[in-house]
């Protein structure tokens, strides 16, 4: 079926009720066994609180794309809030920007920015020297000198070295090439028209190699910010939000900005929390009778995989662990604990392996998996299943949803 | 998803590689238990080198075309090597062209020919005896006299009573029915044009007929091949090569002209050897360095099971299973094991039931499976999965795909 197709149907079925989600993300959660004990992160740690949740839920693998393919992290949570990632593109502009609180009409065209070092007209760092975060605000703040006819620009800060790039203007086409060359040796390249781009993409980049031929001159004399990369150029998505769509008052504690701009996009209030799992837990506890879906994200697993180390990320699924009883005290109707995709410590990497999960829900069966880990996972009850049918479930066990058809 | 989109996909995020990946195909491995031991010929067979490349590895099933849908052998490999096979097909008359090194532009139309007896006007032999190669050789020569305005055609002799016929010209469609009637007793059919087809199949199905009209003239003094029946007018369809697809150098090590044909069709160097599978390891050691993706067809485990012979097809196996230490010997990234579709010995033909499949990687997850069997692989960690999705597999396990989104 195809996705709008099935997205209306449940949005269809959708009714009223009380009942508390909680969808509980370990980024990059997935791992790869350990050559030398053949367990993974997640079968090392011992996390007796979610073994035993394990035990009480039915549990299944979900892969966010297709198998095979590696998600981003946009595309591994639009999954898990019920959008396929493959008909709803959220590109890397859009989520710097709303990231940092910038507001994007359906016309802007968001860039992400990397300040960088350039000698003798190659790029010698791509992140210059990961500059403070004060020091890149200061940057912005001498760019927004820059003027343009006829589109008005506008440059915000992230941390260290990134920053968010707003185009705002009639005929900005986002089919238009990076100038991030991703990798150091090589100079900053020029803005191109894609070839199915047109006459606004033709327009939109010339705009671009003006905005950085005048950057460059601006931080001529700047060191080691002496000049910016720009990629990932997109329009935001007209995703219907999980209000429309479910009724849903969904509430998301993430720390980071392009987790908070993707539940942004999917309408989520995005809550204030501090930055700590124990932080994130008091948030929930604090804002429980406001919201009937929360989306909880925990970032530290996937660093630690992207690092390779295997033992911290191991650490890292043993402290969340400690704080499931502290959810489950609060009594949701669901919870779910799964990934947005795997990121083994031995690939350093994000990958293509199906993220492990768990459903706990009174309205669900129950099956023999007595641990939470990958191999169990892959015998448990749910099976393998796509992660943008995830959604379908939490409203169905919420008692959400409606019969379909007489 | 739709194919197209899936395969596009994935085709986009392919990066180059070393990696050697290899695609053991034993073809209709699939089975069902042996009534007195309630074991499948699989399972019967004495197989120590596949039970411990099934103890390494990670295991399931697959379905080349669908739940209950028994596939012949074009899609059942089709699915194997990444296609749809509901989007994608191939004719059997264009698998026989291909497969006697016939060149077909998008024009020709192709059909595959049985010589048959025809006595009193009813078939009595749909094979005609299953005349001699050299003696259809002979008739095919005198078919070549055959003369039809506006069209050209060629004929040229498979194995025994087989043949390959091509018509090139204008206006040519495949949407006319078979005249080879199924079974004896029945008249030669009339070709005539599909519902659907429009003028063009007007025209093609009275160039057909006009062609047998005269073919039995040419063999009415022939015994016992007098007369010829037609079915599977196909044309050549506008598959994307792997090469092109994934940057893939893929070399097909198959004995069978329609297995060669497949492999020729999706841009795979068919590669010269031996008939027997001793010869067809060595083809690999020899071209181990020129390839990356190596496709195995070995044929007898079907055509055993095609024979209702349940023990031969339990030798058959253990054949192949003797060679498994020396095709590991070369180090394959991905080695993958399985079939294109079941034959059980007791149906004596090609079934619905999902082929058991051995995926072996350093970069795969493990599982409990520790014997190659199909109900051990139900239990797998792969689960039962579309066959289509298993080239995606193979390239993410060979580090040839790159992150989807950002």
């Amino acid at each position: 079926m195809k996705d709008g197709k099935r997205m209306d149907v449940i949005s269809r079925l959708s009714v009223g009720s009380d009942a508390k989600m909680v969808l509980l993300v370990l980024d990059g959660l997935g791992g790869l066994p350990h050559p030398e004990t053949g367990l993974t992160e997640l079968e090392t740690a011992s996390t007796p609180h979610l073994d035993q949740l394990a035990k009480d839920s039915i549990c299944g693998l979900i892969h966010a794309v297709g198998p095979g393919i590696t998600p981003g992290s946009g595309p591994g949570h639009l999954a898990l809030f019920g959008y396929n990632p493959l008909e709803w593109d959220v590109g890397r502009g859009v989520l710097s920007a709303v990231g940092v609180g910038m507001e994007l009409t359906p016309d802007d065209l968001a860039a992400r920015v990397n300040f960088c070092t350039v000698e003798n007209g190659v790029i010698t760092d791509r992140r210059a020297g990961r500059i403070s975060t004060e020091e890149n605000a200061r940057l912005c703040r001498k760019l927004s000198a820059i003027h343009i006819d006829g589109v008005e620009v506008e440059i915000r800060p992230e941390k260290e070295h990134r920053a968010a790039l707003v185009f705002r203007g009639p005929r900005l086409s986002p089919h238009i090439t990076d100038t991030d060359p991703q990798r150091a040796g090589l100079p900053p390249l020029q803005c191109q028209p894609l070839p199915d781009g047109g006459e606004d993409a033709v327009h939109t980049a010339e705009l671009v190699n003006e905005y950085l031929r005048q950057a460059a001159e601006v931080l001529a004399d700047e060191y080691p910010a002496n000049m910016i990369i720009t990629r990932g150029f997109s329009k935001m998505p007209d995703l219907p939000t999980l209000d429309r769509l479910y009724g849903l008052r969904a509430a998301a504690i993430a720390t980071y900005p392009m987790y908070r701009a993707l539940a942004k996009l999917v309408g989520m209030e995005v809550l204030e929390t501090g930055p700590t799992i124990s932080d994130q837990v008091e948030c929930l506890e604090k804002n429980w009778e406001r919201h009937d879906y929360f989306f909880i994200h925990y970032k530290y697993t996937d660093s630690r995989g992207e690092d390779g180390d295997f033992q911290a990320k191991v650490r890292c699924i043993e402290e969340v662990d400690a704080y499931v009883p502290r959810i489950l005290a609060l009594r949701p109707d669901v919870l779910v604990v799964t990934g947005d995709h795997s990121t083994p410590s031995l690939l350093k990497a994000h990958s293509w392996h199906p993220s492990p999960l768990i459903f706990h829900s009174r309205w669900e069966r129950r099956d023999e998996v007595n641990s939470f880990g990958e191999t169990a996972c892959a015998g448990g009850g749910l099976g393998t299943f796509p992660a943008q049918n995830l959604m379908a479930l939490m409203l169905a066990s919420s008692l959400r949803l409606s019969k379909y058809g007489a």
